[in-house]
């Protein structure tokens, strides 16, 4: 999941509200790219911190973040990491003043989204990094959530249900459809629909299908149709779980 | 899933380029009511249907299509039927002119759908059918298309993955979050950025998340959150299908 802030998203809105004192990248062209951008200082190696900065924002992969946090220190600085599922306490060595950003959004560089619509969620290790994480988080969208470091795994965890195997459960309906040589687009409206429907409804509420009704011999025919074992396991499973919490609600 | 046109939105357009003569329903005052709002006939029995009709359209359940289909006999009319998983010949007996009429939408009442953009799948025994039942489907969308029975199935079980399953994706998700006392509305915005990339790019080329990277640290974490054998399965088997199909977008 790239749930991740992007350098090139955050550096958009927080240049104007923050001054951006360097940037370091790995990539020196990169970094030197971007500098020239937001008229900044940049360096390629993490030893080259500008001493007067006063926020560091890690928007790394989880493992280099983590080793990072075990061979650095920066007592006096608010650092800020932007990963989905790294608590706190994983990286408490690096300062006193810990914080994430966390942005529940997909981001890719050809396709921003407007920034006040995207959902932001912060967590700090005091009060005084809190506040100063909101309103670092406030110059680039105005949908922040605060959420503590557990809740925020689980939020990470739902949002693979809600991102990840959706998109998923989509390519597997388009696979069906080419091999029968059937345009895909014919369920294009159906899938805005249904992730429109969301927004205002519950959706164990608004929940339809052969397994909701316990419509075994539409079942039985779509399982005589999937042609791969990974399919069939996939049907009966979702259905036995859309049947299971059906139960549920019931009682 | 309620892939049925229901009469409301068949009428809403049908009258408009097509004369209703009759409307029959089980429900005698729900027939009364729809008929003085098109102006035409009405009845609660199969047997009192109007001589002078062309066309008649079931839109009925399976079950009861198939017995009508097994027990009535309209060898001069062409008789269409709504239904997403009846073949044609399972009601042969039933005319010599038959055709399927499928929108591919689950359809509410409260939330027409505009009629335009809205997919329709039609089918017939003979062109001559199928001219006709196309004359009808384009008074109610411009956006038809022409499968076989056996196409039809196979769209019919794309939608349960695309729609049902995508549905039940997003209610496990509210789930997850709601046991945790975090606000769904946090993943909406995710969600329908899920569903847009769909409409102009292929799912299984734009997949991201923890399965298609490997990255089996997040995976374990995730499944150590997850309360339920059920969650834990589904967790389990679709980062399984993400891999297996990125192996086989690869050979």
């Amino acid at each position: 999941m790239a749930l991740e802030i992007s350098p090139v998203f955050l550096q958009k809105k927080l240049h104007i509200k923050h001054k951006i004192i360097q940037i370091i990248s790995k990539d020196i062209n990169h970094a030197k790219q971007l500098a020239s951008q937001y008229h900044c200082q940049y360096a390629n190696q993490i030893e080259q911190i500008h001493q007067d900065t006063d926020v560091i924002i890690f928007a790394l992969k989880d493992d280099v973040l983590l080793q990072i946090a075990n061979s650095y220190s920066f007592q006096d600085k608010l650092i800020i990491h932007t990963a989905g599922s790294i608590h706190l306490d994983e990286i408490k060595n690096i300062s006193n003043h810990i914080a994430s950003i966390w942005c529940v959004y997909s981001i890719q560089k050809e396709m921003l989204p407007l920034s006040e619509s995207v959902p932001i969620v912060i967590n700090a290790n005091t009060e005084d990094s809190l506040l100063n994480v909101n309103v670092i988080a406030q110059s680039i969208s105005q949908n922040i959530f605060h959420f503590n470091d557990e809740q925020k795994s689980f939020l990470h965890l739902a949002a693979v249900f809600a991102n990840n195997f959706t998109n998923h459960l989509y390519s597997l309906s388009q696979q069906i459809c080419e091999e029968q040589n059937i345009n895909f687009d014919v369920l294009k409206p159906l899938i805005q629909n249904t992730a429109e429907k969301v927004k205002h409804a519950n959706p164990a509420l608004i929940q339809t299908g052969p397994a909701i009704r316990h419509d075994q011999q539409t079942m039985d025919k779509h399982l005589q149709l999937l042609q791969t074992e990974t399919l069939k396991k996939i049907y009966h499973l979702l259905s036995f779980s859309i049947q299971q919490k059906k139960e549920k609600y019931r009682t």
